[in-house]
């Protein structure tokens, strides 16, 4: 079969297409073999002889992912081949007890749940990364003045630190909400629709030891059609997937040149162009941006499956399969690919200022709006600060002084040394300290696993 | 302005339209001015008069929405003309200081917040009236046998209290999933970039006032872009229609004619036809279906919307003021619906019985397969009871024993009467009890308010 | 009911709203019952009399969306109670002849027709008018010399009006698009199951007669579980709006404050802020991006649905209708508000000149890389150039200059002169000039009505 | 790396992993690249011995996709590698002129489009020979009398032929779409910012060349950021998996046990289960569904990229790639796994048969109202019918005589050679026939290529 790591590679990472690639998932199939067969032999229903022999078999090195790939559209899905496969290797002993009483899905939701249990530990190794990145960035620049931007317009000034803790408290939430919805992954297992009938009144016995050896959670019942928790797994995954982009999106608009406000770390090849030799692209938050689209779109294929029919739904539950891969990688890709740009990014404190500075007149108009309301009436201050504003050359200091000045009204209640130092952004940044604080001491009581 | 009344009711409640409509939004916004005004007044920052005034002020009925509506285009967003409207009614003393500090999100978030709070309340009641119902049932057909399906095929026997417990697993879970969803909704007040400048250094204190007098939990720092908890509210609320949809797509199926093992509940216009004087249409399947259909499709609303630029994003916000109140109709409507199903559903326990007899070949055929094995080896076992299904003029009981005992080698391990007792789909229900019982005792576990 | 009118205005038109709410449903309803009742008077099925007494009453006027939008959730949908109402109406002569042969769905595709072929009237005007703004803007601004900007960085010069010739080309897509999809909208008379049993052998005469006094296509077929051309309309829509917000989006990130490129147009209250009285916002850029986010999400509804059950869907059809009027009203407000900012965008070609001044460095390193290439090799030439751009203080054309004469390698085959002719913009526009003309050829082909 | 063909030929085939796999997608490029060079040694650009060197060497063979992919991460894609070791391969003669005048996206956008080509091909392949399938069973199954379903209850009597002419019709429409978006597939060369700056004044002419050697379209102008046309070709793809799962969701539906009215094509190994012997899955309707499932989802990464950033997005555009790859499998997997199954369908005519004995008194509800309707008022013809099958014991014929004649007001207007002359179902098809040869007629139109 033809390769597909051309395009893959560029939103994940190595460790993430290992951990979701064939090998992985055949291995969780066999660890869930494994697991059942032992169950069932420390029940008494199957012989420990076999389910020994069974365990020895269940090497994914054994087995060729792409023969089961192509034999899996006979059945719809990898187990049957797998399960055929496996019968041989331990026939005669072990034959008859392999796969003992369970489905298909039993195996493949059980090792969805192995793969996801297993990639996003990566993930949240990358989440803690990026949060202390932005923890970091949050004490180091507590004191960066830079232009608050709504809307894409300037607005007031903040801080550099204020904006990484916002990002910082975005990143926690995330971090929160995976813990959450890995804490619910839970093994599955109910034969052929949910009963475990062929287990006889041992059901319940070997489902707790298969959940217990798998270093899985026992679910209430087996979910077969009670998809919540992938759906759940799919919004967290979305959302790390979402606030990712989130950050390096803010990266690459203050990366504009003529904003120059941050860069994307540096190295050999990185952001290159093909074509043009000084573009210092912002190739991190185009891939990460990318995979958080891609993360996004994904939603629907798993909140659309919750409806899953009767005892087994048709479609909803295969389509599950594949897209779990992707959201992993690209959730995780996303993850961590900010938590380097965060790491290693590059701050220009002067062009932050600079940028301050020649806006100052705009950004400083609620304060001066505000300043002038007792003496004008409120509507009056806004519409005179407006004018103003419009008037002056530039936005800068100095010309936004002056055509206030102009303004009879203005200059009855106010000097140039009012005006100015009403104009000192260092002075206008409200409660930026104790955001700042709160973020950090939010992501101080994240606890450790 | 023309109205929107035609197609709205068919996928919720009246009471649902009432507290996500103009009215509505308009009071939660009111309300959320008026909590400034105090917290502000509070702190000292604006007279009490003037925070009296606005207090006064402020009542929905006292403004219009079509007119606020309209006006919102020029800036993007109804606040600002609510706040011109107000500003008038409270000149002279309470004009200036009406909005004091605050920025339009501030205002619109905080409102969408107690909208949400009060629709999911509507939702986790109707949500218990589910629940309860699913625990009913999951009770009172404990013993009421019929086929499971998998694949839309007959699979194995099972109950459908057995059935009723698996629903009632999946909207406990909803249930936990909202209540955590609702727990994280939280007041905003940042101001024009989230420094709250304006107030100097009362920020923090206004802002735990302001969430404190709306009975809303305080958050870490404002979240004009950090919009994780709005994305993990559409995720429970699409997880809740979604799971509407799958217990009432159940129901729809199994009222097929050709089966008619369930009735949705039956009243003077439910379900009828505008042609078909006999047909008994799973309408209120229908129109949960729909609804969850459109559900699911609001996440990427959300879930893009993390993705927020810098202080305030430019587009992606505003798409989720609609969104929300779309999305809580649509989850609420469909609890709500799938509630009215489950608590007035009839049951046709012959119908299920006499189903399960037609095919009882097909049902046991795992059984009959496990049974077989330990003498003919499992893979000729399998055979050996594929081929005989595939020869038995039926699926019935009698046709399928006759059947098997035409097969020597079956005719060799089994009698006749071995046979029909392996075909008793009582006796082949593995632990459906327990997991009824584990429904029943998580649901009875959900922790009341 | 509660009204919905706080949101809904802020992202469409007046017109939209009008041509797609509850009257304009019903009428186009009442329509298809008139047509029905017509044409099987022609085909001898129905008494003229009756025929005539139904297109009597058949008034929107005359009927209450509200009463119809409540009393539909008992079967699903209004026509039933509709065709109730018009029954009580017309009786008894007209009464029996009501409706006849025909189903809900019938009725409610024949009218989302009719409403879609009105309301996409109001959609190509605007985008006729949009395209003309772009076409004019293409041809002014033809030697308006700006900055290209791939992945937000500078790459190239361009000129402002091939920058509008490609908003142009992408317009006209649209618009063949449109086209295309309206001209697909087919009348639907199937009756209960599509087969016109009810009219006996006259079911095609009076199918055609129905869609001929329609003046809507007849369609090969009924189409209730074939809905491709519902889901073509939705793509044509939602591309619509894709396109208005590529439109606006760059307008909007043009505007940004240290770009100044262009601005939105101005007005009294157009782009206000509810706190700074500075700011002018991308407020028509925002809601235009706001609707294409919403619109974009509404595609699955569509595209989902295709897979519509057996010969009437459960829950796919009912979920188109709402998604319909959702669509082409958020479609439709795209299109007009950036044809309103197409039409009167202030072009800041100072501006655009002044940042094309300060960055001539980096945009014409591709340029000097390849002149200088056949005498440094094109690696060594790529590596010069991109040093010598790092070095340079700025990326103004004195400082790029001065750096590349300082290596020795670019001094031994280029003078300062040299340079300073391969810094010129206006000679680096490469076939601009071509591609407006050929974008306003295209344009100009577009066929009138 | 890790491979990853487990799950994807589940809903694909190797034609199609293989024509959109990473070679198929290498030589894309590599065309691209030789077709560049080559108008450009006709326009006198470039030396013929440059792009005679280049062409040799431009063979997939040549290079190791896994090597591009990972390389592919510092600039977001695989053509600055690629670009990198075929200058080594091709140098010193003709290694400067490599991708001259070029920008990555020129090469990734054309080799899509030749992927798309290519692939699609294969799709419209299979879509003819689905609509064969159909036609093949309008013709032979034009007298075959079915229940026809509609909200999954019993409505009219329908013939099997009717219903695969309403598939027909929608694969027709397909091919149509499909076509239409194909031909809009066009090469795409701008270079770095659209303007073809580095080729001078012969940039129309090589784009020309270029589109000419390449077999596609030129289009207007570059489209790097006008992305109607990928949109278009998603809008095609999905609408094809939809219609897949259309025809083969009825297919489900149709084949479960107690309808038994079709099978999906046996086979070895086809549709088994892991555990249960007798089960006949329709695992095709489950594999093509959950393929449309993914397929649909993918529409918003298309669509919603339409909204490009200026001259090049951030990361809308890479998101395209990778989606393209899965739409093309899925959509070609869901046609070509359709065809399979309406080629091979069996058909169980007797059971349709039965199916419609047992609920004629349902089915000819319609008729029996319709024909009591002079004699007792439309009202209560509807109710008296309605009525009498509620109290029929069951469905069929004689239960539902006895009952409308137990009804002294039907007794006295009605023999019982009436009512059963009026529940025979082959004299109530309508004009099926009639829409069956207008199916057949529009698919004999769809031109030959």
């Amino acid at each position: 079969l033809p390769t597909d790591s051309l395009f893959a590679p560029i939103t994940t990472t190595d460790e993430l297409l290992e951990s979701t690639g064939d090998r992985a998932w055949v291995q969780a199939m066999l660890d869930s073999e494994v697991a059942l067969a032992r169950a069932e032999a420390e029940a008494g229903l199957v012989p420990v002889a076999a389910s020994d022999a069974i365990s020895a078999c269940c090497q994914s090195s054994r087995f060729d992912p792409v023969e089961l790939g192509r034999a899996a559209r006979a059945g719809g899905n990898p187990v049957i081949p797998m399960v055929q496969a496996l019968t041989s290797m331990v026939a005669p002993e072990g034959g008859p007890w392999v796969h003992w009483g369970a489905t298909s899905q039993d195996i493949l939701d059980t090792a969805a749940m192995l793969v996801a249990q297993r990639a996003t530990k990566l993930i949240v190794a990358d989440l803690a990364r990026l949060a202390d990145g932005c923890d970091t960035l949050a004490e180091t620049h507590r004191r960066t003045v830079m232009v608050g931007r709504t809307l894409l317009q300037p607005a007031l000034p903040i801080t550099f630190g204020f904006k990484a803790a916002g990002w910082l408290v975005a990143v926690t939430d995330c971090r929160y909400e995976l813990r959450n919805a890995v804490s619910g992954l839970a093994a599955q297992l109910g034969g052929a629709a949910g009963t475990l009938a062929a287990l006889g009144e041992r059901g319940t016995e070997v489902a707790a030891t298969y959940a217990r050896l798998l270093g899985l959670p026992e679910p209430v019942v087996p979910w077969h059609t009670a998809r919540q928790r992938t759906a759940r797994l799919a919004g967290a995954l979305a959302m790390v997937a979402g606030t990712a982009a989130k950050v390096s999106g803010d990266v690459a608009l203050l990366m504009q040149a003529e904003l120059s406000e941050v860069s994307e770390p540096a190295g050999p090849g990185r952001g290159g162009s093909s074509t043009l030799p000084h573009k210092r692209n912002p190739i991190g938050a185009a891939e990460v941006g990318s995979a958080a689209r891609r993360a996004v779109a994904l939603l629907p294929v798993f909140f659309g499956g919750v409806a899953a029919e009767l005892e087994r739904s048709l479609s909803a539950w295969p389509a599950e399969l594949h897209s779990l891969t992707e959201l992993l990688r690209l959730s995780g890709g996303a993850a961590a690919r900010t938590a380097d740009i965060v790491e290693g990014l590059e701050v220009h404190a002067a062009n932050m200022a600079a940028n301050v500075d020649r806006s100052a007149g705009s950004l400083m108009a609620e304060r001066l709006s505000l300043a002038l309301a007792p003496h004008l009436g409120r509507s009056t201050a806004h519409e005179t600060v407006a004018t103003a504003a419009r008037r002056a050359g530039s936005g800068s200091r100095e010309d936004t002084t002056a055509a206030l000045l102009a303004d009879p009204a203005v200059a009855g209640v106010m000097s140039a040394a009012d005006i100015r130092a009403l104009l000192e952004p260092e002075s206008y940044l409200g409660v930026s300290d104790s955001w700042i604080d709160r973020a950090r001491a939010y992501h101080r009581q994240f606890p450790a696993l």
